[in-house]
């Protein structure tokens, strides 16, 4: 294609790209006047070329040698071992310390004392051809942190994945954990819910299970011949309540310096309130096999060799958890590379390099990703090269307990964040197989776009190619969901891959949700289980076994962040495409709709059904199961403000995203004070969808479109003010919120007009 | 509701009587004159009075107390025993015998040989408080009856339930079973495909074993605890291939007596041609275990606490079965009480009596509502009570095998039944809970006016009304299907419960699919486990402890089948009503239709997929699988005969449903002659849906509506010569049948023209 044609075609297409331009990356890059494109070019072949797999092999095997969780030396050391690699490849690099509440654990106790007596190991065994399983030196038992400490005893509940609705089902059986402990398996909702939700039921305390089903034998053959979780493999992880706030759970709001105000630990509503503890399904059976009462419904069983009942016992546990609830330092290594024209506007890239024992791939197979962009481009910057904008990348410490590290420096940078960023781009860890891209919906288009520039090393295709093959594949499977059939239909009318929006579970969230920083994130990945996650297995030798034996997928990844990065740093205009974002939201608000409707619908069923007594009716006397409880019905809603504000929005981005394009197309008049003033509207316009209030009942969230949910916790609620409001019957504050929200697009809308007029100037 | 107002209802309401009408058995039956009604029903109230759940308490006891399978000792006992008993009931009782093959094992082994060895226990050892379980007299080692002889050793494949689109998933995996054993799991399709499909495919020998997922401790307590199966249980069963045609294999179309004419075992199509023996999981286990290549996919997985692997080998296996190949005699035991007024029609009533060992369920808590009638029915007849028409009670033998007893009573005297029958009401065992009501769509609305007069022992509402609250939730239940919704959908808009189409797997079969006669089948259950189905656990124990301990269902099932066996022998018209025929069949066209362009649609986009690479591309390299292979692409079919076919049969059905109602307010008018005139049309109404030529591939299965699916077996395919062809890509077969069905449809719109105005004169 000429680069006449394709500007012409920008022109034409405006507001939705065609991926015939993307594919086409000789020709034109988004964000970039014609002119620039062949630098840009030769710039990121010249990165691709200058990475390395063995340099991501050593510095994994390095790092991930000894434990390396916060406040072990280990930690310290790998932080110290990374600022010392950045300012040898020529980065202004510094660790910024901040002082968190780390509670670790000094006595952890549990066991079955009736009807017979077990007492669970919690301990994972070496594992042959794993070398670093047998190290003990620093590992701490395997443990949930910001749980309680306590010593209680009680009779076992099982209560599947222990999210609302199963509560619901325990009712109807006339089961309650009040006053018991429950056993809950992991997955399916975020694990710190779990024993939340138990706690808020009235349970003593929350033992958490890795069911075989889910990652274990019954989904790979147990490492170290496959993927699946062993027996005796526990899945540690946080229970900070991070649906309310991330990071020290003492200093809401503002950074953990060493002199910062604290909450007292009483006051901090983010640990939880009962005991709380990860075991492997080794340790479950005896307990499992111990229940009787009410069998679990068919979805709820696992695959644990017995039949799954719901108790209250006779299984009755002992659980004894004491804690050191120091205050411990986590280190975020932080690097500039000071941009030549434009230093003021920031692109930061981050990954965390703390993990729960080894880490290997979860933190550092994402890690060593982010250290190789570093040294690539520090050699470029070594030839001469300047990033037009300022390039900040951090290797944050503390993620894993609540993204602490980068918590604690957005929240003590907020200031000069949302004044300079221009984008946040994370990864945490790294698979193989198939691209994983989130983010903020006005970069998508040029995600899409240096994704059609990337090759898959096992298909030789674009790695976008592939994504949406898989996703045209999954919509025309037998009994394909009907999510997975609106995804390939959108594809196949010539939609590009889409972005997934983000939830929460990893550093974006303060930059994104707290901040309005637009944010992605990144990972290569495929449906194999992770029985490794968060386990002793998780090992340099586990993921050169399982997972990436020659780095092909770290080097992929690289090129795939680090293009995004070279580009948001490069590129004349900040690269926002406002059309994709307009179509997002104008579907949000569809689905909302409908999820009202079709709870309107099923809940007048419903209630009618249990005035006819059609529950005791259908329920079996084998397996009885009461009604469920009559709930607020559904109102009709009124969406009309949503609607309109969605549908100027659309208008407003059409025209932005045509001015952005002539704009590129003249690029002499885009002189240094109208770059600087575009570009600050660019990099403002996330925030116009924040409110300062925050969502319901959380204020430290504040971003209208993107949240963590409330009852999913990782998983994302998109629109959350309205949609988790109609979920949870909320009915006068999803009305209220759906004001909010569409004050929000009104804002937003109004900034991309400043910006079109910006553009036309 | 005065009397006079019901027959204004039923006058409006024709074609599509309200349950209003049918709820208030006090005022109306259907096929009676409204003189007529009181007597019925206090012959009813009579009838009900006489059943006794202890009398059927000690015939379960007496007949399950030592093995009855063909062949036994025991089995000629119970046949000698009923025939005892029904005479001394006043009925005209004999005892019909036919001489079928019917092999034995006489040496049976299963042995792992490689990579470990392991010999399969293949016995099922007692169970504690199981009295008849420690039994060894006459008890047969558990074997598929039909299966091939054979000594084979070979590598082992799993094939999940070794269905048709298992084959595909394996081809796509690179997995062939040619020259290899098959290992496939019992459900989700007959047992008899299982080995058929797997000879087709090239396999040497097939293992069915019960995964604990589908009745094992997965699914519930293992026996004696609860319902589930245990480690070393057996399901039993026959191989012969129904879906041919059912009875001795040796007999086709004709009794098997003694001087019959006999094919030799080699011309036989439904003798199978591969070796195949039912094992526990107990002794799957080792086998699952021992295998590897790749993963089997997430649904084809159990509850084996091992990694699904599909093979072939490492695990290799010998199999060696020898039989003793003897004919047996199989006694049907047949008793007549003469019919009154219409001694020439006849209301034929049937269940089985041999069992796989003890048969305390299957078939006996069926038997023993049939024998509970006829003391009834006889103490009602000692009384004075003679039955318009003539009532016929059948207790088969050798059902378990291929219904032997039925199919060849069938075969003997088709002609006198084709003539004379005016349906065939059968029962196969019982359970508790739920009404489950299958048969003759024109059947529907005298079943549902018999329903809605049997009270429900555990909820005290009728049992329609309780099946229908069941139906009703499960459409209203967070991701119900379609079929679920529809279902709910018809009850909401005022619809009855509807009639279940009858497949196969019991006694019906020959009289519905095979001779064109109205038929029913009863029974009442719920989603327990059947873990003892087909095993030595099958016990009156065993009934006792879990499924109907004081035989309340059992009373029940007798007072549904009694009454409606006694409104079939009293009306004074055949009950039939041809609205609900018509409405069902009219929703199988568009069933068919709907089919037939999801799978257009769905193949274009494969075939796209397949040339765009999209499956290569898709496909994890942790776990590969490959594209599917082109299919041929789906013509539009022209339906429209079959749809104006149905379209006139509504109008007609309607038409005569009224003059039905008309004739029955004006009973002065209905002479004996005119009775006899209509009924006899009426009778012969259901054989115009026979086509001669029969199904594509099977002549024996000559119904056009109700059929075993080819490739489901026991399940059933409505409008079969039609469903299977588009299903199967036989569109030139479509096309026939739809000629075919269509021209069934207008036969069948003729006669209720004919009745009709033989109903006006």
């Amino acid at each position: 294609m000429t680069r006449h044609l394709c500007r012409a075609l920008v022109c034409v297409l405006g507001a939705a790209p065609a991926t015939i331009l993307a594919a086409d990356t000789g020709t034109s890059i988004y964000g970039f006047s014609a002119g620039a494109v062949a630098t840009e070019l030769a710039l990121e072949r010249s990165f691709d070329q200058a990475l390395q797999a063995e340099d991501l092999r050593a510095w994994m095997q390095r790092m991930a040698s000894q434990p390396n969780q916060v406040g072990s030396p280990h930690d310290h050391d790998n932080a110290e071992y990374m600022l010392g690699l950045f300012r040898s490849w020529g980065w202004n690099a510094e660790i910024e310390t901040f002082y968190v509440l780390y509670p670790t654990p000094k006595e952890v106790l549990l066991e079955l004392v009736a009807p017979t007596h077990y007492r669970a190991k919690l301990r994972e065994p070496p594992v042959a051809g794993d070398r670093t399983s047998s190290i003990t030196k620093d590992v701490l038992p395997p443990y949930n942190i910001y749980g309680a400490d306590g010593d209680v005893t009680g009779k076992l509940v099982y209560v599947n994945y222990g999210m609302p609705d199963d509560y619901k089902e325990l009712a109807r059986r006339g089961v309650s954990v009040t006053g018991n402990i429950v056993i809950v398996r992991y997955g399916n909702g975020w694990r710190g819910l779990k024993p939340k939700l138990a706690y808020e039921h009235g349970a003593i305390g929350c033992i958490i299970y890795s069911d075989p089903r889910d990652d274990g034998y019954a989904a790979g053959d147990p490492y170290p011949d496959g993927a699946g979780r062993p027996s005796q493999g526990v899945q540690r992880g946080s229970v900070e309540d991070m649906t309310l706030y991330s990071g020290d759970p003492l200093t809401p709001g503002v950074g953990a310096t060493r002199d910062a105000t604290r909450l007292s630990r009483a006051e901090a509503k983010t640990i939880l309130k009962i005991p709380v503890l990860p075991i492997s399904y080794g340790d479950a059976q005896p307990l499992m096999r111990a229940l009787t009462g009410p069998r679990a419904p068919a979805p709820w069983r696992g695959s644990l060799p017995v039949t799954y009942h719901l108790g209250p016992g006779p299984a009755t546990v002992h659980l004894r958890i004491e804690s050191d609830w120091s205050q411990k330092p986590v280190y975020d290594v932080i690097a500039r590379l000071q941009g030549s024209e434009a230093p003021d506007e920031w692109a930061i890239r981050g990954n965390h390099h703390d993990g729960w024992v080894f880490g290997a791939a979860d933190p550092l197979s994402g890690n060593v990703v982010l250290m190789a962009e570093m040294k690539a481009m520090g050699s470029l910057a070594a030839q001469g090269w300047h990033p037009r904008r300022t390039l900040i990348y951090a290797s944050w410490d503390g993620e894993e307990a609540g993204l602490l590290g980068s918590t604690e420096w957005a929240e003590t940078h907020a200031d000069q964040l949302k004044r300079h960023a221009v984008a946040y781009v994370n990864t945490d860890g790294n698979g193989r197989g198939f691209l994983e891209a989130g983010g903020s919906h006005a970069l998508e288009h040029m995600v899409m776009e240096v994704g059609h520039g990337v090759s898959d090393p096992e298909t030789r295709v674009d790695v976008v190619a592939r994504a949406r093959a898989r996703d045209l594949v999954a919509g025309n499977a037998e009994g394909a969901t009907d999510s997975a059939k609106y995804i390939a239909g959108q594809l196949r009318k010539g939609g590009d891959l889409p972005l997934r929006a983000l939830g929460s579970g990893s550093d974006y969230t303060p930059f994104l949700q707290h901040l309005g920083i637009s944010a992605l994130n990144f990972g290569y990945g495929d449906s194999e289980p992770s029985g490794f996650y968060h386990s002793l297995y998780d090992s340099y030798d586990h993921y050169v076994r399982i997972i990436d034996p020659d780095f092909a997928y770290g080097v992929v990844l690289a090129h795939t962040t680090g293009h995004v990065m070279l580009r948001l740093a490069n590129s004349e205009l900040v690269p926002l495409h406002f059309g994709e974002f307009a179509t997002t939201v104008s579907r949000y608000v569809e689905e909302i709709e409908k999820l009202a409707d079709s709870m309107r619908e099923r809940s007048l069923e419903t209630d009618r059904l249990i005035n006819e007594h059609a529950y005791e009716l259908a329920s079996s006397r084998h397996d009885p199961v009461g009604p469920p409880t009559h709930e607020a019905p559904v109102p009709y809603l009124n969406f009309a403000p949503l609607k309109n504000a969605v549908a100027e929005l659309a208008k407003s981005a059409r025209a932005c995203d045509e001015a952005y394009a002539k704009a590129l197309s003249e690029p002499d008049r885009l002189t240094p004070a109208r770059l600087a003033e575009i570009n600050a509207l660019l990099i403002a316009s996330e925030q116009q969808l924040l409110a300062a209030r925050g969502l319901p009942g959380r204020p430290w969230y504040q971003h209208l479109v993107y949240a963590p949910g409330r009852h999913t916790g990782y998983a994302v609620k998109t629109l959350p003010g309205v949609r988790e409001a109609v979920e949870e019957r909320q009915f006068a504050e999803a009305t209220e919120y759906v004001g909010v929200t569409a004050a929000a697009f009104d804002a937003y809308r109004a900034q991309i007009d400043r910006i079109a007029t910006a553009l036309r100037q």
